[in-house]
């Protein structure tokens, strides 16, 4: 790696850093409007010397005319979030009684945002801490829409080149433009954000409740104000909890096409009808069978059905109640909802609902060659041709993310965790989803009992699935290194 | 389908249903001789309604000059195996207090050479009863060595035709040495049968349980004349059943060559190699993890620990002792060897070594197309260029397997199966191995408990696992039937 792209990657993480430096001055005005001013120091140190590391970082000054190649996005892209993470994790570490693991465990957990915790007594936290942890997820909700439209594309990392706009092309030509797309998105999530403070705020939350989870939920989050999530509060929380997360996991892009005057971008969008269709169909049938096998009214298990259902493919693992007590078969259905995931392009992780349409479509035409062997078929999903490249990254991925998955079971496995832990906490740490099954660290459990070398492990995989695994795998490979 | 291809099918199945019938004399020879003459009736009575319809099947004569095209291969090989299960139950179902549902599904996971079993009390069971089980693997054995020889490379399913030889070339130039290959394969199958036969004699067993087990041990069945499975043995007779498996899950194809003159064919083989070398590895490491975590000597340890995971590997599904008692690391590593398998072309289930290889190849040249967009980069495996179809095939394949045991343990957790059960269930009889995990149907547990629709749907996962899955699916596309 030669010296003017090491210092051009050094620059823009320095820049990440001041940014992040100054994001924490919210929590410590946030401490400052509650009257906890007592707790601000905490947030004053990491601040200061999150600033000075990226003033360190951006004193070598810009490298002019360095072109960065693909293989230097990756590296860029994975040190970023963990250096961030890294920081980020300062003042929780400084704030309260919590460990570094516990600290870093919390942050990645939150800017990644899956929104698994090891924190409890929520309800009785200091503000700055609920509003630093809603905050993390708030901003890794947007970077994570910025990559994977901007970034995953030019990297070919896992189909996403399906979804290549202009705003991936980094040729001079269309900067401004790209540029166009990137200040609309940032506008598109400030908006529901703040659309959510409002919408919660008039569902029956207090101004803070309203700000913390109008963050965690457009963002596909799940970290809460109160030990009992969404549990705490009313059904008319609920529904507003549903819509956001379902706005936070469709594909941002489409916001800006329709915002741009193209109504019927997201209705002709396979993906978003697809996940609309899939999603419906599920809360409506499990529902079904919620009511039939529970004491509640129709209305309340569609509800809980709905917000749990909705909760998990989005990736964003609020729990209203613990699920994991409705018995085995629905056990089963939210440990196959861990894997879905929402569009490309939102807010939300794991497989994604495009894969499984590509994997459909060639699935679909396999099977017809088998029977026709002389056929000449040709395979197309949204309007794009499924090219060899498509298929292959879209298979890799999908393969490496199944991979990844078991061998963090095994580690955790290793570690003493037993097989259901093991394996749902790899699934849901790579899926970026929150809660996994079992008494432990189900939908009513905690993180915090696990043992720090888990929460390691736990949290390799929560960065491996935020970046696609692949944009991380990369690095590890010899030939990435050799020149 | 025309109606001379149905008599043609038909005829075919005819045949096969008079050879089941006269395979029943063997058990019924086995009463007369171990005293036990009054328990006959029954093996009658199903050797003769087998080949009343066998008869009956062949009554219409083999029509002239009609070619089998691939769909109607499909057909056949489904229809082949479900006929025959459904009257190679006959005899359990009428020689003793077993339901239809426990017969079909003892018998399907005889004939799959799965060796899940819902009998007990094996060892005062009816010889004859015993013998026919065994039988039932063993025939399984070398039926679904032929079909993946024969027929599979033809049907271009799951990526066999990487082994396509001479013998699955069907036109009529080649078929006196395709003729010759199947003769030498049958020979070699039940060489290895009487040499088993003979070591586990040698190694303490009596005539009886040795000539059962040589059976089941070569068609990497795992049935057992001992509920306490191969626990009732001795040190020899493990390391006798270790190599009989292994030679089982070995490409018979190969030994041919061997045979023929080609001193290097085992050896040469990537997939062989591969699998050696694995299975070594795991034994050594795992067998030292285990000696360190039990009471036992290190010899002790590395037999307990090579049995059990050969056992696994290969598919046979013998036990010796309860892993599931090791802990939560050593289950899921058994967990993870379930869907491992052994090698194409041999009597052993599961995903397959190769497909495990093929799978390394293609993505370790993704990730150096990542590093390198603009290189040209050439995949090959064990001598074959990976073209797309090869490539696809397999994709496809390993697609479907993972979803296949993803609805049947949906299914099974429906009927009101725990996570642990259903999920081992499923993929235990897909990977046509034999044990679950989980207290219930563990090593040490037994299917006899489940519900019948959890047998029935179990049985269909094992016909879906022995058959390669995509040769049973294509019948369910509506483009199947159409024309």
């Amino acid at each position: 790696m030669a010296l003017p792209t090491l210092r051009i990657i050094g620059f823009i993480l320095g820049i990440f850093l001041i940014t992040l430096a100054i994001g924490m001055v919210l929590p410590m005005l946030t401490l400052v409007i509650y009257e906890h001013s007592h707790e601000i120091e905490p947030f004053v140190w990491a601040s200061m010397i999150t600033l000075s590391a990226g003033v360190a970082l951006i004193l070598p000054g810009r490298p002019e005319q360095v072109q960065l190649r693909p293989r230097d996005m990756y590296l860029l892209t994975t040190a970023s979030w963990l250096v961030v993470c890294l920081f980020a994790a300062l003042p929780l570490n400084l704030l309260q009684n919590i460990s570094y693991t516990d600290a870093f465990f919390e942050t990645m957990s939150g800017i990644t945002t899956t929104g698994s915790t090891v924190l409890s007594g929520l309800d009785s936290a200091s503000p700055g801490l609920l509003m630093w942890r809603s905050m993390q997820q708030w901003l890794g909700g947007i970077g994570f829409i910025g990559m994977a439209v901007a970034v995953l594309p030019l990297l070919r990392v896992g189909g996403m080149r399906l979804f290549q706009t202009e705003s991936s092309d980094w040729s001079e030509k269309v900067m401004p433009r790209s540029h166009m797309v990137a200040k609309y998105i940032v506008a598109i999530y400030v908006g529901f954000t703040l659309l959510g403070i409002l919408a919660f705020h008039l569902a029956g939350m207090g101004w803070f409740d309203a700000i913390n989870h109008a963050m965690t939920s457009i963002a596909t989050g799940g970290y809460s104000t109160s030990d009992a999530s969404l549990g705490k509060f009313g059904p008319a929380v609920h529904w507003v909890a549903i819509v956001l997360m379902l706005l936070g996991a469709l594909p941002f892009t489409l916001y800006v096409s329709t915002l741009r005057g193209n109504r019927q971008a997201l209705l002709r969008d396979h993906q978003v009808r697809g996940f609309l269709v899939m999603l419906t169909l599920t809360c409506l049938l499990f529902g079904l069978w919620y009511w039939l096998h529970s004491e509640q009214a129709l209305m309340d298990a569609l509800r809980i059905v709905t917000l749990n259902v909705v909760s998990v493919v989005t990736t964003t693992g609020y729990a209203l109640g613990d699920y994991t007590q409705w018995g085995g078969f629905a056990v089963m259905v939210f440990f196959y909802l861990t894997f879905v995931g929402g569009c490309s392009g939102s807010t939300s992780g794991g497989l994604k609902v495009f894969r499984f349409q590509v994997a459909y479509v060639l699935l679909k035409s396999s099977m017809r060659q088998l029977i026709h062997p002389r056929a000449v078929l040709k395979q197309q999903y949204n309007g794009h041709n499924l090219d060899e490249e498509i298929v292959r990254s879209i298979l890799t991925f999908s393969f490496f993310f199944t991979v990844t998955i078991g061998v963090i079971a095994l580690g955790l496995s290793f570690i003493g965790l037993d097989l259901i832990t093991a394996l749902t906490g790899a699934a849901t740490a790579v899926c970026n989803v929150g809660p996994g099954l079992g008494p432990i660290i189900g939908p009513a459990g905690n993180f915090a009992s696990l043992p720090d070398s888990a929460k390691w492990l736990l949290s390799i995989g929560m960065l491996l699935g935020r970046l696609e695994i692949i944009t991380v795998l990369v690095l590890l490979t010899p030939s990435f290194w050799r020149h």
